[in-house]
């Protein structure tokens, strides 16, 4: 019987032919970090199959981050990713292709792209309400009244996004509750997590230019789990009246692995209703049921290996493709590696919820050091399948001094 | 007599040799981008200036941006100055350095580095209070409970950060009032400025080490002019609870011309005498004699040519160096490029605020397409001279579509 290759795979494998994430990786042998495809439980290196196979894309592979593939634009992604496939399932590339595959326990992996602009929404239904309830316990409504005709967003800070498995120093600063005289500075004792999926811009766009909610997907490739860490004791003292600082910047976990939006197709399913009449630009009722943008993607939360949550993507009120639509109605440009994430994730059971401050009513207790939180998620693909998301982990360090 | 030399300016030049701020150039002879300084009414080529000297600096200054420039480090910078001082001051470079001076006229100026992230914060009391007194009439105090205890600020659009000169283009977006049933769409009716002091940073810090604010001097490199330009109407309907987004991310302008801190020494000021004992990371009032973090910039915002308000950046309560401080608290990391800004520089007096929503009390008139907005400044120098600062300038464009 001849030896299994890593090509042979269970067809139900949640990281198959139907999937193809991307991330970049080293190895110990060649710490020169390149593309590589999740396939099994094995990373191809695509930049060598590339050379190896005379691929038109070799340049685009070669980079040491997916930006250059992801600015080539939506014609260019299909090109590759068909390309991608045929290396892995077709006879003919077996030979060459079999030794480019790296176990994934021997590669360790980077932030798959530089990012630009970074945006955090404010998506879940559940999720705003269940704040509101916390954050502002005397307002008549959990919703404030923006929130049913736009995605409320923010920017959050480019530069502290870290790939999955980078350690959180648990960060410091000031809190003041209503019994304290003055604030008081520390480490923060109410360290949350919020359990997000985040849509990574390929195609730029122009300053000035809007781009139609139509056309996500000739500018979003793919999207990747999120952790935004959160300390919710910074967060309370400092919002108003301009939004989170502190209380989030000072680290964002994303997964390593960036699925493309074409391994989700199987995934697509109506939002939520729409209870109020939405703008033109972000008007989808006439879409909902023939070209739907939500995505039916089944998060899981671990803490410590064991399951706190399962947040449903499915029942997010505001879909990315509305997302994109609004952040760049104003004129606002795009560029390559912006990321916006969807904001927490929690649907309307008590098992659903994707943050600790929803899930102990804001109580806690919240994260201690040494606490190790996972994301991981699972979407319906073709003809039964499932596809995986690449998980987001990451472990609580000690404050510093 | 012999022909005057671009070199020979009034002593009392506001572009002098105790100025010397970096920007980056093109003329139609030499479509690269290159490093310029500026000198009176010319540019030096300081990539050439660099080579024709046979300089240690050459291959940072050769660079398109000032990116590496910016990244070297505070020995570096002092190095490169002395050395441009040189260039335009001592008698046996003036042949070289003659041919190198382009006039002003000649000269494109482009955005001077990359930007990574970009903050904006809100460290005029004056502003501060006067826009709670309209956004928030009902409130007790104009002022929310944290703005004396640290400065509020939030993170913008990196992206859509243009350089002086650069049309701004009337964003449309959502805006209700409170006698609206719904929200209505279209171009901003309320559009404003927001004349700032921004701060470009240098050296890096790392991810979980809180930068102290006696290094402030070791990561910032220097300073430019900012318009924040303001949808009001848009940020008005949009900001609770998540803070400024649309309203603001539509553009952001900057100078073309970073001026070192080196040459802003005769400027530092006290700041204003702290009202409330602020914590041990952010207190400055040990410091406020010897070694203030103040700065005495005079701004002039006109509009169409006519000045109509001068806002003292001396008047601002929190500095540039707590700011640092306070960004970082929480480890979030410094990356070369990051740009902060002090959010509107206002002052006690009626022809000191910087934005028409104080100028006018809120009832506008606000920006007509075709308006121009140039914000200047100066600040005193050695000896009895004045330190200008490069213009920021930008002109109405009309909404699209």
């Amino acid at each position: 019987m001849p030896e299994r290759s890593p090509l042979d795979l269970p067809e139900d494998h949640p990281f198959g032919p139907h999937n193809l994430p991307y991330g970049v990786f080293t190895t110990p042998a060649d710490p020169r970090p390149r593309l590589g495809v999740r396939y099994g439980d094995h990373v191809l290196d695509a930049s060598a199959a590339a050379r190896a196979t005379g691929s038109p894309h070799a340049g685009l592979l070669a980079a040491p981050t997916l930006n250059p593939l992801l600015a080539a634009g939506r014609p260019t992604w299909q090109a590759v990713r068909a390309e991608v496939r045929a290396w892995l399932t077709a006879p003919e590339h077996r030979a060459a292709v079999t030794p480019l595959l790296v176990p994934l326990a021997e590669a360790t992996m980077h932030l798959p792209f530089e990012v630009a602009d970074y945006v955090d929404f404010y998506a879940s239904e559940h999720h705003a309400s269940n704040v509101g309830r916390i954050f502002r316990p005397d307002a008549p409504d959990p919703l404030t009244p923006n929130w049913k005709h736009l995605p409320i967003g923010y920017h959050g800070r480019a530069g502290t996004v870290v790939v999955s498995g980078t350690d959180i120093t648990r960060p410091s600063g000031q809190r003041k509750t209503p019994a304290d005289a003055a604030p008081v500075f520390g480490p923060s004792t109410r360290l949350d997590i919020e359990a997000e999926v985040a849509f990574v811009v390929g195609a730029p766009s122009a300053q000035g230019a809007p781009v139609a909610r139509g056309d996500f997907r000739e500018h979003v490739f793919g999207l990747c789990l999120l952790n935004d860490w959160s300390a919710r004791d910074l967060q309370a003292w400092e919002y108003v009246p301009l939004g989170p600082f502190l209380g989030k910047s000072f680290a964002t976990s994303v997964s390593a692995w960036v699925t493309p939006l074409e391994a989700l197709e199987s995934a697509r399913v109506a939002p939520p209703a729409r209870t109020h009449q939405l703008l033109p630009y972000l008007d989808d009722t006439a879409d909902a049921q023939d070209a739907p943008d939500g995505l039916d993607l089944r998060l899981e939360v671990a803490i410590n290996g064991e399951t706190v949550s399962r947040p449903p993507f499915a029942a997010m009120y505001w879909t990315a493709a509305q997302q994109l639509a609004h952040l760049t109605v104003n004129g606002a440009s795009l560029r390559t590696g912006d990321l916006y994430a969807s904001g927490t994730v929690s649907g309307p059971e008590p098992d659903q919820l994707g943050c600790l401050l929803e899930l102990t009513a804001g109580k806690g207790p919240f994260l201690a050091d040494g606490d190790e939180v996972t994301i991981t998620a699972w979407a319906p693909g073709p003809d039964g399948t499932r596809v995986g998301l690449g998980e987001v982990t990451g472990r609580i360090a000690p404050a510093i001094g």
